[in-house]
């Protein structure tokens, strides 16, 4: 259905093009500009005016001759990823972390933040400050910050609305802390769905443009990008998949609801199994959720039986979730990531093994499951794609493209 | 995000802008060109060559003068929603329904076939499109058929892939035997999907771009609209809350889950209640699932407190449904529709009220549940709205609008 929301004006189809021609050039690297106008449908007229605009704000680089149809030598266009950075700030429960990426979702640098408890909150809002200030003082390349939180993040209000076992959070107003804090522009996004966009822009799996990215992390976490757009709802705040009930008798979430997903199969609720069942001696309690999670799977590896049977009750679970996403969003591609992701092969193969049990064939023969590919230290690479999704939807903000 | 999927080739900009001006005027009645040119960010230019394709065409036509700005006479342009039909026709697993709407959704006529049972289904098949012959033999103005049939229905395959304790309907290839055997053009869609259309189209209580429909009929479905856009999936088979899971160690259901919401609060398993309550005598199994909803409604407004337990359970997950598709899908408006809305105000309160002990107040307090507006008896037009949805955004496919 074209509808108002998604029609273009006459001034959004001229950024529309713009962009368009930037995420061609972004996915398939050098091309000429006949290319680009088969693949678009734009005329060559168009093409030629738009991207001598790109070239004069310093976009795109024409590169040197390349084959062209007919073995006719034709001028290449270029995007290089290499030449822009973006900050990426990831906020979990506890953890912070800070990277600088280039546009081709490159890692330059990482820098995780000490371990945040509700009442360093404040402490840690200023030093995000003072690392970012630093970063954008010595990268002058640096053009975006993508910030990802912990959903559902209501992004017109521009604060998380429940932050399970950290209420200081709620606190934090992310737009007003630090829209306007830097001198490059800031975005906001829930971070499940900015691990999708990350999925869309740096999976080597191809590019697919209905996906849904299933984040196992403190929370349980998706976002879903339906046939090229993200799901979002009317405050921002949809696919929340980790506030489903799987049981309308089951334990009681800090969200108001009863028997959620994420109570039996974050690395949190999973923390919680391995302190009840004594299985990592006293120390348990203070490791991090992402340390016991960790030292969980390395047991399971080594064969322990108690470990295992804390990890397949938990991956029951997450196989149920991915059985609720195969039927609320029939995604074609469903990517899992974070923490309990780490359990790797293992629990991929078990929650596939429930997908296939419970889901129509029909459907599933036409959906993948997979981990992510993306290096797992990278978890913050979803704060970098909400930035550059902006940077190649939005060439005029960053660029002076309009001017003839 | 802007996406390739949704920007605007220059073919498919012009046939957007149609569409923009065909919505704007069927939403807003009479117009002139410089209110839509404000309205839509187009140039006047580009609002007089369009609007003139239209009026050329016949799909609009220009009015007495109105009142413009400044006291200028200007003159209006129309839509007249009584002069193209459509046609609608419900599929349900036992009922199949065909009506005929004009374009603001006035049901000009309405035929009920005879109860469908799964050996009937070839003669079913026969007598649709007889009527459908003998309608457009006897109206001209009827343009497109649109078609509503229970989910999940495989877009692109063409079938429905679950018709719980139907399946005969299984065989029945829906594009294969309808599109092109008319005179018009035909279109399919899930119902509960048809049913979001049905309510953005028609709905009394103001246009709403973030919507969910919340079907509860022979099934559970759930339509979508996402900041104007229908949440699809890869394969069309989005949105599929009957099937999800509100208790996986739950009732088995013919998708091959467990504890499928559908199993506990559609008509049929409200009608199995009923009968394993002996609550309306032996006559009991052999009522339709309507028949036996609707007798348990009255006996709940007698105060009959059987009845009432039966429905007091079936709105509790009900309800829960209803939490999962605020935090699913966080749409700006539910309604909710079919033979189970018929309980009415009681199933409303109380599914008002498990969503408000359920559902984060900050998201709620954006949301309005409602039962739909739409005549009770006028289920089909949803699949009306199937068409009229096609007609407003691909004129080109009705008109020849696009020669000079």
């Amino acid at each position: 259905m074209t509808s108002p929301a998604h029609a273009a004006s006459q001034a959004s189809v001229s950024e529309s093009n713009r962009s368009r021609i930037l995420e061609h050039l972004y996915h398939n690297g050098v091309c000429s500009r006949a290319q680009i106008a088969k693949a678009l449908g734009l005329t060559p007229a168009a093409i030629t005016k738009i991207t001598a605009r790109l070239i004069d704000a310093g976009v795109i680089e024409e590169t040197g001759d390349i084959e062209g149809r007919l073995n006719r030598r034709s001028i290449g266009l270029r995007l290089d990823g290499g030449r822009f950075h973006v900050i990426g700030v990831k906020f979990a429960r506890s953890l912070v972390q800070i990277g600088v990426f280039d546009l081709d979702g490159r890692l330059l640098s990482i820098e995780e933040l000490p371990t945040v408890s509700d009442d360093t909150i404040p402490q840690t809002i200023a030093a995000i400050h003072l690392t970012i200030d630093d970063l954008l003082d010595g990268d002058p390349a640096i053009v975006a910050i993508g910030m990802a939180v912990p959903g559902p993040y209501l992004r017109d209000i521009g604060y998380a609305a429940i932050v399970s076992s950290m209420q200081g959070w709620r606190n934090v107003n992310f737009p007003k802390e630090f829209a306007h804090a830097f001198r490059v522009p800031v975005f906001v996004e829930q971070d499940a769905r900015a691990g999708a966009l990350a999925q869309r822009l740096f999976s080597t799996d191809g590019t697919c443009d209905t996906l849904a990215y299933y984040l196992l992390g403190e929370g349980i976490g998706l976002g879903v990008i339906d046939h090229g757009a993200l799901i979002n709802g009317h405050l921002g705040t949809a696919t929340e998949i980790g506030h489903v009930s799987v049981d309308i008798n089951g334990r009681p979430c800090d969200c108001g609801n009863v028997g959620c997903l994420e109570r039996y199969c974050s690395a949190v609720a999973i923390h919680q199994a391995i302190d009840q069942a004594g299985l990592l001696g006293p120390g348990s309690p203070a490791m991090t959720h992402r340390e016991a999670c960790n030292a969980l799977f390395r047991l399971v590896e080594d064969g322990d039986a108690r470990a295992t049977a804390i990890l397949d009750e938990a991956a029951r679970y997450i196989g149920f979730g991915c059985v609720s996403i195969c039927n609320l969003f029939n995604p074609q591609r469903i990517v899992i990531g974070d923490i309990v992701a780490g359990a790797g092969q293992r629990l991929l193969d078990r929650v596939v093994e429930i997908t296939r049990e419970h889901v129509n064939p029909d459907i599933l023969r036409e959906t993948t499951i997979t981990l992510s590919t993306l290096p797992s230290d990278a978890a913050v690479s979803g704060a970098a794609a909400v930035a550059i999704t902006q940077f190649l939807d939005h060439p005029s903000m960053f660029f002076d493209v309009s001017q003839p």
